[in-house]
């Protein structure tokens, strides 16, 4: 497979997006430029990387461009994840359901409170934070929902990745330094909103042009 | 001000980030470069919709550079923003401190449950969700943090636009169908583990480039 630049996965993620709720056989290109904003040219050289021919007449055949995808990107693959701080965050996701639909197994929940993970009811085992890098060399986890507070995150993620996860999604507000072979995505809703304040201002300003290409 | 193109906004709020916790006077283009993988002529081109001087010959001043992005994006307008649905992500978003200081007030919290309401603590009043618009009207909120369950989020994304609410950080994870003049931000565990397994198949497979230029 050709090598596949970020903006590619990235937009090829939103992708599946589109299609696993869009209730019709046929996708038109013109429909997700109108989605998205990409021009005709970005979808085409996008769809180009998964090497299939997907496209009818009238529009990309929606199951079988997703099935594409999911291939392509490896979203088939199983993946094992935990919940590393589980206050109101955390202790949610531990309950969560949709993670099984898309091929995520949760395995385990640490917390550095021992008593709460007593009293906490969970579908997988809790564990306490020293147990950390055990547990996930045992089950073998790639992925780590981190909850904790804020000024436990940097050394919480230390301990991840000295255990061997591959991946982090931070939802504490700060920016974890971790090595560049880890990969984090950061979910802070003070970055979401101003990423909307920012589209109204610009929309209150002058208009703003949809060109992502 | 020129058109600001979306994916400028979207590299200019991820620069403040970097910027805010940047902890030198000077930022070079290539330390940028580094941290981003976006070209130094993206960079430079991005940074030019500031229309100020923030080069000096060591790299951006930091401070400057900053203050300009905050004004360009107009992020020091104070705005308004409600938490809809205090289960347990909704509640932990009314005890949030970084709210504040990045210029945003929470000014309501909703419930379908009046129980709920009265048991919660918190630093602003709760409502039943019925009081809804009066409650956004009366307090002219512009933002939303929707952390209804799953099957409740489209029904209360209409009530919340019908009340004049103009952006919405979505925590359901589902796709909110709404005017294209709402503002929606969809924040999705899911998608995050997924975003990451992507990365992380393509590592395994091949090297992936950083180009994002």
């Amino acid at each position: 497979m050709a090598v596949m630049p970020e903006p590619v996965i990235e937009r090829l993620l939103q992708l599946t997006r589109i299609l696993e709720k869009h209730p019709k056989e046929l996708l038109s290109s013109a429909e997700i430029e109108a989605r998205t904003g990409w021009s005709s040219h970005t979808i085409r050289k996008d769809i180009s990387y998964l090497k299939e021919e997907l496209a009818s007449g009238a529009g990309y055949r929606v199951k079988d461009l997703n099935a594409a995808i999911h291939k392509a990107l490896g979203l088939e693959t199983e993946r094992r994840f935990c919940v590393v701080g589980l206050g109101r965050l955390g202790s949610a996701y531990l309950n969560f359901p949709s993670f099984g639909e898309a091929g995520f197994t949760l395995s385990a929940g640490f917390d550095a409170s021992v008593n709460r993970i007593e009293i906490l009811s969970s579908p997988v085992p809790l564990y306490p934070s020293f147990k950390m890098a055990e547990v996930i060399s045992r089950f073998a986890i790639e992925l780590a929902l981190l909850c904790v507070p804020a000024e436990a995150a940097q050394s919480t993620a230390e301990k991840l990745v000295a255990a061997g996860i591959r991946g982090i999604v931070n939802f504490a507000p700060v920016a974890l330094d971790v090595p560049a072979s880890i990969y984090v995505r950061n979910v802070h809703a003070v970055d979401e909103l101003r990423a909307i304040a920012a589209r109204l201002n610009a929309t209150n300003e002058d208009a703003i042009t949809a060109d992502i290409d």
